[in-house]
């Protein structure tokens, strides 16, 4: 299925400029903190889509930084225009390819991950492009601090069952592991799109977190 | 549910004596490998049940001890006679209860510990009751050698996603989740009887092991 690019996405994301990263992302490695005026924590999401998730965390808690990375320009447009709907300022959106984080953030920078119904490039060939492959996990450790969590929720059964194997063997400690969100004690869930999409259909949504 | 009470259980247990160990099971302590004759790895079945999985087991693998425990004496009957009709030599029947485990087996006497679709306790007060409740897992640790493993299956969604957050908790690592026993690549699986019904209900079956 090939995208409808939105008629200038580009344009619209240049008027947002405060908000949006989309050029020498790799400037801001070991910077983010001073471009955020702040220390507070720095949290970011990868594969933000239209950004409900994560604008509606930087709304909650003015406490701590969001960085949203999405790769898909026109996705990007809709995630900073609610942004800046709910004028916040402790959010930054990096049109960006998480295949470069180590490119763009300093080792122990970042405090916690979010991954939310990332692809699940089903074919066993693609694993290596599952953002919870080994190599992203890699990845995500070192831009991790200390105490550096990853948040992981997905629709699809088999990408839950790879990314538990993945994390388990990759010395990470599981916790808070969901099997079916809508029945789980767990009631801070803040949804993304495709979430309120897929528990509109009935579908169950498993959710785990994992720390070194 | 009163289960009712296959009549003469007890005498049937009886006339299968070599098999069997239903009295001070404690003597057994430190000294399975004895009973057995040999020094091979002792794989020990919680809640056998009627013994398909285990017997099934013993037969493919008779370089290994299989002792398979269980607390109802008339479901332990119909284990003990699979194992008789069989012939075989490389396992042993407990009728006693897994509470006691720290009873019955020495410090690192065990190679691995397999539960099988044990009773779900669906309420958050018979938490402690379920088999892989904190309390059985470190009975369990410290039987196993260092080595050794425990591996889990149930049909339960709700029991699987705590057993799993009861693993992980713990300091054991998970390995081999699957989230479909039926469409995963494990294919050394050996069904129980609770297993046969579920699946042929098209029932998920959970399969997970752990290793501290
Ligand atoms: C299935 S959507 C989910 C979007 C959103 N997280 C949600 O739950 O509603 C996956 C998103 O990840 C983005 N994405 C995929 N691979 C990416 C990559 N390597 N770098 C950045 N974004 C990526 C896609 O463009 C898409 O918007
Ligand atoms: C649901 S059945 C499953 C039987 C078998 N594992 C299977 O999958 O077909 C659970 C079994 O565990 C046994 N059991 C439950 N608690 C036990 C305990 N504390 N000690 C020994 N056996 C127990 C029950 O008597 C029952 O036979």
């Amino acid at each position: 299925m090939r995208r409808r690019k939105v008629k200038g996405a580009d344009e619209k994301l240049l008027s947002y400029k405060d908000y949006v990263i989309k050029e020498n992302i790799e400037e801001m490695k070991g910077k983010w903190s001073v471009h955020f005026e702040n220390n507070n924590p720095i949290h970011v999401e990868f594969g933000t889509g239209r950004g409900k998730f994560i604008t509606t965390l930087a709304k909650q808690n003015p406490n701590i930084n969001y960085i949203a990375m999405e790769i898909k320009e026109e996705v990007l447009v809709k995630a900073v225009e609610k942004a800046d709907e709910n004028n916040l300022d402790n959010i930054l959106f990096v049109w960006g390819n998480v295949n470069n984080i180590l490119d763009y953030f300093d080792e122990k920078e970042i405090d916690r991950v979010y991954v939310n119904f990332c692809d699940p490039w089903p074919k066993t060939r693609w694993a290596k492009r599952r953002l919870t492959h080994t190599n992203f996990l890699n990845k995500y450790d070192k831009i991790l601090n200390a105490d550096g969590e990853i948040h992981f929720k997905t629709d699809n059964e088999k990408l839950f069952e790879f990314t538990l194997n993945e994390i388990a063997s990759d010395g990470w400690a599981l916790k808070n592991i969901s099997l079916n969100l809508a029945e789980s004690d767990y009631n801070e869930n803040v949804t993304t799109e495709y979430e309120d999409k897929f528990m509109s259909q009935g579908m169950k949504i498993y959710r785990c977190e994992a720390k070194k």
